[in-house]
């Protein structure tokens, strides 16, 4: 069956409180995620606890699959990975989040189903479970300090998946009205300049030239917006006026 | 001033609940920052409910910078991002968490002094904090869904920083052991073959050499170690003691 907005499947196994299964459901739908997967939850299902904290991402938790195992849960998947803190005693492909949801891409596209899967908090995932997964996923952490909690696994997982799943410009400026002209720009050089040369800035007479050239390169280096010209000129008549008022 | 162990400052805008700077400070430390600046929290400093949910980080509590005010927290740094969901109604360079940090790494190569702004709880920054900043990052959620907490942006930010400052292998396969050499692949792959071929398996004649050569593939494209090779051995001879018992 071909899958609409196809996506990687959230497995959690046996979550234990309903708080971070919530916050789980909450990090998936931050960023665009929304099939999950929960095996053996410890305090039962449904969980008005993980309802509460889903605020907004509730419908995951209605639509979340049930199952008594993990190899239930997975059973209709062609590859899965397990995220996990620590390295096992078990021989398997570790992928870096980036690198793990690029092949998750390829896969999709290719027609598998993907399923990620979580272990419990605290305890993370048994070696039984993970030995059940085709490769594991390990988050590059400060190994000082590598405490993330399930949601935040969840939400990075989430995170890299739309980076890599939905085209971003890297960087933009957004305008706020139209960007100004290079001939308004000149205008305002002009301005400038006129203005200071009557207010006698442009001294000593040998730095004068330079002066001016690095007066004009501070216009055209800053992106303007037309109301940014405007701006400029008016401050630049208020002072002639102030000036004038004497 | 060379900085030691160079990172971006994480500039705290008037947090709410202590329990958010806590969890803001242990999502620093996850990815390796520990240079937090806060500025006017609204209960007051030091914070009982940030220290308990810091644990771990609490050093980063305790080594923060407060100031009364945005600008005095910002005063000593050449280059600032704000981080806000919402686009504003200020003209801007807006870049995604992983472009900025390649910004931020590039900067600080430079020796230029860098922090990365947050907004209290709920409302997000105020469009006066906004206006200082050079430029934002606006982390690329799913627009129906775009409610990110002030840790879970600091945590996607800290991220990114050490995704792009400590070079990590994409992908790596651990083993237990030693990989298995090409030789003993190839013992493995005969051992297989003789007794198969004394079992009847490669049935009918015509198709036995390309069986043959699918077994053989199978055992050279699954990444085995010694280990694996061994047990397989053992497989092998216990079918055919099995066998030998009648």
């Amino acid at each position: 069956m071909p899958q609409s907005n196809p996506q990687p499947t959230i497995v959690l196994i046996r979550p234990q409180m309903g708080e971070n299964i919530g916050a789980a459901a909450r990090a998936m739908w931050n960023f665009g995620l929304d099939r999950m997967r929960i095996v053996a939850p410890r305090d039962g299902w449904p969980n008005q606890k993980a309802v509460a904290m889903a605020s907004g991402a509730g419908r995951l938790l209605d639509e979340a699959q049930l199952s008594d195992d993990t190899a239930g849960a997975i059973s209709d998947c062609s590859f899965v990975y397990a995220t996990t803190a620590r390295p096992r005693d078990l021989t398997k492909p570790v992928f870096t989040p980036e690198a793990a949801m690029k092949d998750v891409r390829a896969r999709i596209a290719a027609g598998e189903k993907v399923a990620v899967m979580f272990g419990p908090e605290r305890a993370g995932m048994e070696n039984d479970d993970i030995a059940r997964a085709n490769a594991i996923i390990s988050v590059p952490v400060n190994p000082d300090f590598p405490s993330l909690n399930l949601a935040q696994c969840v939400l990075l997982l989430g995170y890299e998946w739309r980076r890599e799943a939905v085209p971003t410009e890297s960087s933009r400026v957004d305008a706020v009205g139209d960007w100004a002209e290079q001939i308004e720009i000149e205008k305002l050089s002009q301005h400038y300049e006129e203005r200071m040369e009557e207010a006698g800035f442009f001294y000593p007479e040998h730095k004068a030239a330079n002066m001016k050239l690095n007066l004009r390169n501070l216009w055209s280096r800053m992106p303007l917006t037309r109301a940014d010209v405007q701006m400029l000129h008016g401050v630049m008549r208020q002072m002639v006026r102030w000036k004038e008022r004497g």
